[in-house]
């Protein structure tokens, strides 16, 4: 496996739970780090997104958003140094050739970061200080056993009506620590199914949802994990992989981060000490 | 299947190729629309969503973007309607409580569009005609044979080095008309996947690219497609299902849309006059 800065891979210990019976073991994650695009210098926006071809990823970002029309406009485009972090490399700095400079006041004047919560590209550890500064990590009110938790994906699954038929929405529900299904819903937006259930919640006033557990239908990003922090959700359990990411803000907040939910089984990425039964 | 403004669903006609044999069909799509967000009336943002539990999506987007940190900052939260357009809900204004609301001019001030190429939230129709503004239908230089297309996808897993080990990863690739290997990138994102793969296109100046096709691990959104326009591409072979939106929007690009690529056949959403051989 590479190493460094540019790495998209990542070791990490997870406790592997079958049929109840856990075991240590090593898992593979993707490495999740905020880019951070500047234009001539000045701070554009902040993306989530796994290093490696971030030249690239930069010029194809600046084309999707309408910033150039074609290659001949970039000018250098270069990955520069923070003098306290030397090691990373998530900020990129663009400059245009010069019939194109003069829009950047134009540009930067009517842009903010897309990623609000992102104060800074310097690395996924400002990222998270910078959120951690809005909330506490979570209390340990709710105990999670194994044999409740091995089967909420199959009952997300039951709920995703829409999927079924199109194969194209993910879905997102909340149960409680006991396994009572609270909530559900699909959207073509990971993070809109997400948003739908606990805006739920905070219409009925039930915000924050301790003892509550978040059943994503597919992978478990950055978002998702801030997303339920920010909600006070102590579980959440994804169907598929977490990110580098993903695995570093729950262990920050305090949650229960459960991914590869399927086949009477699941990985404990952190705290696993709210599961019972294992 | 559900009817009316909050329809999940939508049917649309595909023309279906099963081992280079045609044959026309119906499917279902999962629907994609923007919802543009109020604060007291003043636009604050435009995310594309699934109609839908549009007031809950809206609560829980204003907790994870910091605007709100619990229930009670919320008074009526209603979906408004466009004078000219009665028939769409895809608009919701929010009112804070009084304490509350003596934030919105600053939030207002820090915060710009997050989705800043649809300048409205009231139909995609509009959405669209915004992007279509900026680019025009695409030519038709390449020539697709469904033999090539049906062995892409595999192509693209073939080179999806860390998705093997993490399980956590989307893919794009870029491919000839002829079906030559030109590129491909992973990513945590799936939007930064495809950017990474014309973002090198663009840096090597070969934008605008005719006669390519763009595969895409997951599905198609519009935000792929609207990528794919603008770096001129004239073909998207996703393997997993499009969205309603990427269809209309495919449709007005004048690219040929293709999903469910798999199990040696695939489905043509738009302009199937490119392909040759069915």
């Amino acid at each position: 496996m590479s190493e460094g800065p540019f790495a998209p891979l990542r070791k990490v210990a997870v406790r592997r739970v079958n049929d109840g019976a856990p075991s240590d073991a090593r898992d593979v994650v993707a490495v999740e780090e905020p880019l951070e695009i500047r234009l001539h210098d000045r701070p554009f926006v902040v993306i989530m997104r796994t290093p490696g071809a971030d030249r690239e990823l930069t010029a194809g970002f600046l084309l999707a958003e309408g910033i150039i029309t074609h290659g001949d406009a970039l000018g250098a485009v270069e990955h520069c140094r923070h003098p306290d972090h030397p090691d990373v490399h998530n900020v990129v700095n663009v400059f245009f050739r010069r019939d194109a400079a003069v829009e950047i006041d134009r540009l930067l004047a009517e842009r903010r970061n897309v990623l609000a919560n992102s104060s800074c590209g310097v690395c996924g550890r400002v990222t998270i200080e910078s959120l951690a500064s809005r909330a506490a990590p979570l209390g340990t009110n709710g105990a999670f056993a194994a044999a409740v938790l091995q089967h909420l994906p199959a009952q997300l699954r039951q709920r995703q009506h829409v999927f079924e038929q199109t194969g194209g929405l993910h879905g997102a529900a909340l149960f409680t620590a006991a396994g009572e299904f609270v909530d559900a819903a699909e959207d073509v937006g990971r993070h809109n199914a997400v948003d739908k259930v606990i805006g739920r919640m905070l219409l009925e006033d039930r915000v924050p949802l301790p003892a509550h557990v978040l059943v994503v239908s597919g992978r478990a990003s950055f978002e998702i994990v801030q997303k339920a922090w920010l909600a006070g959700i102590e579980a959440i359990c994804a169907v598929s992989a977490p990110s580098s990411l993903a695995i570093e803000l729950a262990d920050e907040a305090r949650i229960t981060l459960i991914g590869f939910a399927r086949d009477r089984g699941f990985n404990v990425y952190t705290h696993p000490d709210r599961l019972i039964g294992v």
